[in-house]
């Protein structure tokens, strides 16, 4: 007997396992190289779909490339939100981001491979940790916690400088990272205008989500 | 009469024409796209010159490309310096290094390219701005005008903010890019231990050079 056509519900997962293919592997392939020069057709083989139903779910390749980052972007923003989970010192907050960025380069070596690649472009975007962040600096500012004249040069600021301690982990394998994330934290958190004092000792407290 | 072989000097200056020719058109693909994967045969089209030539210069296409990120800094670097020559305060040197950068999306926007698409795996090679900011970092900590554990994290703070900060010129080109990189320069100050009203005051004296 032949197998039916899907419909109705058994359809639509069918269609959401297809996207959810092709954004895999485009998510592998930035994560490789960083080189999206693969045509649409070795894409849809590295996802095992039909080159035809690539058309269904996007327009073009680059909008398969911004879906996958936009993907990696979520994924993170949402195991960072988890840790942070209950934290709600904006400085603590900041710091506990950057603690658990780091950690992420051996938990989730596909997104830290993407944020390498891509992760510059997407400082600006309302999606994954950077909008996350740009909220607990505004935050942290509506409090009196930190002091900063224009919320999205600090975003610049958390963004790059986090992006450039991933990159850190691959030029200079050999140091320690916790301690890394812990100097970048207390920097950052002067950098909001947060005492050195009190930035010492948010930096240098307990892993976030490790007091529970 | 046919044209005579080169030779002795006029030899050498057609073979550092051709390597420059090679590199300028390697620069001008970075620029573009970040995308490396045209052919050694379209590049050495591009650079106007024989496609034999291509290995006299260079092992590879990647050597090639690394060999003009590194051009590019480097002029990059001696634009810097050239501003920053006399000056010797260190947190005058970085708060001008962050102004300066940012002018440079103006007057130098190929090499704002480059560092846009390939900067990030820079911030920790020997050449270009990288190794000149962490001279700074280093003589201010010397000095004590800063107060920083790990200068090699300070450099990543510092090289990751000023990517995203050209970023941002083309996220959000409406802003006031003097203002922002003031902006910007105050916090790193702030992050490299400056008391809070001296990188205010440093950060917003007269633009480097100005004075002369």
């Amino acid at each position: 007997m032949p197998t039916p056509a899907p419909t109705g519900n058994r359809f639509e997962k069918r269609r959401a396992e297809t996207r959810q293919a092709l954004v895999r592997a485009a998510r592998q392939i930035l994560a490789e190289s960083g080189d999206t020069s693969a045509s649409i057709q070795a894409i849809a083989e590295r996802a095992d779909v039909g080159f035809g139903s690539f058309y269904n779910h996007f327009e073009s390749k680059a909008d398969l490339f911004d879906a996958a980052v936009g993907d990696a972007l979520e994924e993170y923003g949402a195991v960072v939100d988890d840790l942070l989970s209950g934290v709600e010192d904006p400085a603590e907050r900041v710091a506990g981001g950057v603690r658990i960025s780091v950690r992420l380069a051996g938990s989730h070596p596909e997104i830290v491979q993407i944020l390498r690649h891509r992760g510059l472009a997407h400082i600006y975007t309302d999606r994954g940790l950077a909008e996350r962040a740009l909220q607990d600096v505004e935050m942290g500012v509506a409090t009196g916690r930190f002091s900063v004249a224009e919320p999205v040069v600090a975003l610049s600021a958390l963004g790059g400088s986090l992006l450039a301690l991933l990159e850190l982990g691959y030029a200079k394998p050999d140091l320690d990272f916790d301690l890394t994330a812990q100097t970048m934290a207390e920097m950052m958190l002067r950098m909001l205008g947060v005492p050195a004092d009190e930035a010492h000792d948010v930096a240098w407290g307990p892993y976030p989500g490790s007091e529970r």
